[in-house]
């Protein structure tokens, strides 16, 4: 039997997205104390500084000194500028200076993901030592922050085993932990990006990883919880560029219109000023279509094929990249292989569009005399133009990447874009060769 | 000092993509006991199939008995068909039991996702017993089968709140779990699709979360390190149907090439089909073309900006409905807002391809008397072209979503190919409309 108006955890989460920073800052105070800090700790890092930003400057510090350094990190980084020094002065000193260290790490760096309190245990600790120690942490602060790895690390800082919680409760009391700890661990180099972390959390499927310096200390811990909003994020950003936009940074229904206008404006001009030289192309080739304008009935058909085939090759090995399945140096693995696959399609394509015209004819005999000579010029056009297309789909990425940006930038957009104009070329050369003397 | 050819852990770490299945599990089976099972825990599903395979049958039960029941229906499920009875018979009874209830689920639904076994603990035992209910669970199976969260269930199944190994850890060794328990859980229905479950995960920083039916009875964990390699696995799958292929499935590098140009001709294939309209839609415009050849220079370029606008919009869509940012029933909200989109992006596009026509002619005078009406009927084309493409390209996703299908084979060539008939008509419309008596 729910109360009258009664306000809990689930009542709030319902109404949570429609409410203000302010009603929510309010609805989070009436909340009875743990539901509070339990719906307060669920939060995004977003809402968690709306909420932080709506509350009296008084009732700040008991909320921002509930998150875990890392959390914390992020809050501060959703901050509009002229708000951080602010909270970052409601901390105590010691975490203080532990979010500074962190606001220092890209946001996408490994180190930047971690959070640097961690359980350390040293190797000659008995294992009812290390469960009491355990015990104290998780007693003096909000339960989540307790990992469930304590790690073992030599008198330089050095990691040398980690050890989970349940093998402490499973181990014999007076063993040494030094016995006990695993010591084939996966650890993370503290300058590592974001894609390369979550990789690593997919392949090997773990559940934390330590973060180290180049010499082998500790940093801090990545867990999956984290990595899982990171690797969302990533694909989206990808996603987004991949479609020829730029990555929007907040929810489709939520950027303001104007901005993300602005954000697909750059790229679509950029794509039209390269679309342009089609135009020049087709000037070019002018004399020709006026003789032939039968050549211009299949333009579209060409270029569109090689676009198509281009920004295939290119996604396909953009998220082959992403995912670390492919490096630089296979580059002429990758070409080898697409070029092989762009004349098989393009022989697909290129029997079916002869195919089409030849038996289209048969039927409407709407192609003229010369029908056979055009169905070839459309044939041997297609194998060039999807070959090319996909080449250089495939190759591109590896170029963007090579010059230090995101291979992801290779849009199908702009992928279709560079192909079009060579697309042009290759069409019109080749009916140049076989029409010659007939139709030109 | 390393050993002469000492098999290790980081050694076969090293040479493992290199090698064949059957070097693989003769390594595997050199490497130290310990070392040698979690090596085995840390490789993915289908690695452990070819690994299980090629061992000898005797072998076999050892390796797999070792494997957490979700685990074991992975690598049933990467098997060949033939082979998935043998490995289930190798199993305990009870195991068997777990398998095959978890293959009855979609393997991407949270039922298969989830780990059937869990501590489940009575809301009136102490701390002390539920902590050594822990402790003799951790002793009976390998360590990281063990969750670090524990289930409070009535006495029907009914999940009723959580508790951490930490929590317990900390608590009073005489308080009942039921007082010390959390009650506001984010649980997750066993039917949801994957991509629901990694967006609970990415919203709310979960480590794990129980996966309930829907009369509220506890199935099962999903944990935070399965779902990065789902989050991982749907972000290529969506991102390959974007580039217009199949989902390839398998590693760029790894899947033999006649599986892949198979996957990729398909929709290719049709693609091209679909893009032959446009050859009857310029035959149909033939007669225009004739007159006035300077109306053919510009079909690719304004195809092109319509299709490059209706693949961003796209994009932006369906990553939108796949974080669950879009749902069915707001379509009509984001087409206003893509029509809208769709009319600046045009009118800026139109105004740089007018710009382009008019400075170009004054320099080189190639566009004839009327290049004014030239460069109005481009104005105008673009306008119409973009606002349509945008238009399509949001509204496209809705409709497959709305008839079952993937909103992500709405991909950018997908697109492009339906835009880019209405393109043309749209253009020759506008110019017949604008250069009629003139050039037309």
């Amino acid at each position: 039997m729910p109360t009258k108006r009664a306000i809990t955890y689930l009542s709030v989460a319902e109404e949570w997205p429609t409410l203000s920073s302010a009603e929510r800052a309010r609805r989070l105070q009436r909340l009875p104390h743990e539901a509070g800090h339990e719906f307060f700790f669920d939060l995004g890092a977003a809402d968690q500084t709306g909420v932080l930003l709506a509350l009296p400057p008084g009732e700040r510090r008991h909320w921002i000194r509930l998150l875990a350094p890392d959390d914390v990190a992020d809050v501060i980084q959703a901050a509009p500028d002229d708000q951080r020094g602010g909270l970052l002065s409601l901390l105590d000193e010691p975490t203080r200076a532990e979010v500074a260290a962190l606001l220092a790490y890209a946001e996408d760096e490994a180190g930047g993901l971690m959070n640097p309190r961690y359980m350390r245990v040293r190797p000659d600790m008995t294992v009812a030592e290390a469960l009491g120690y355990f015990r104290r942490q998780a007693q003096q602060r909000a339960a989540r922050d307790i990992p469930t790895y304590a790690y073992i690390l030599d008198s330089q800082g050095k990691l040398s085993g980690q050890i989970t919680l349940t093998d402490l409760i499973a181990g014999d009391p007076a063993a040494n932990v030094g016995h006990l700890m695993h010591t084939n661990i996966i650890t993370i180099p503290e300058e590592a990006d974001q894609e390369t972390v979550a990789r690593l959390f997919a392949e090997h499927g773990l559940a934390a990883a330590p973060v180290v310096d180049a010499t082998g200390r500790m940093k801090g811990v990545v867990t999956a919880d984290d990595v899982v909003a990171v690797v969302e994020e990533e694909a989206t950003e990808d996603i987004q560029k991949l479609g020829g936009s730029e990555a929007l940074d907040a929810p489709y229904l939520k950027i303001a219109f104007g901005r993300m206008v602005r954000k697909r404006a750059g790229w679509l001009s950029a794509l039209f000023l390269g679309e342009m030289l089609t135009a020049t192309a087709m000037a070019f080739f002018e004399e020709e279509i006026a003789k032939a304008v039968i050549l211009a009935l299949f333009v579209p058909l060409i270029i569109s094929s090689g676009g198509n085939s281009g920004s295939q090759a290119s996604t396909l090995v953009i998220r082959a990249m992403a995912l670390g399945e492919v490096r630089l140096r296979d580059w002429w693995r990758v070409i080898r292989r697409e070029i092989a696959a762009g004349a098989v399609l393009g022989t697909v394509l290129g029997t079916i569009g002869f195919l089409r015209i030849t038996l289209w004819h048969a039927i409407t005999g709407i192609y003229g005399e010369h029908y056979m000579l055009v169905a070839v010029t459309v044939f041997g056009s297609l194998i060039g133009v999807v070959t090319f297309g996909t080449m250089a789909g495939s190759f591109l990425p590896f170029i963007l990447r090579r010059l230090g940006f995101d291979p992801a930038s290779a849009s199908a957009p702009f992928v279709a874009t560079l192909v079009d104009v060579t697309g042009l070329v290759i069409y019109f050369t080749v009916a140049s060769v076989i029409l010659r003397g007939t139709l030109l």
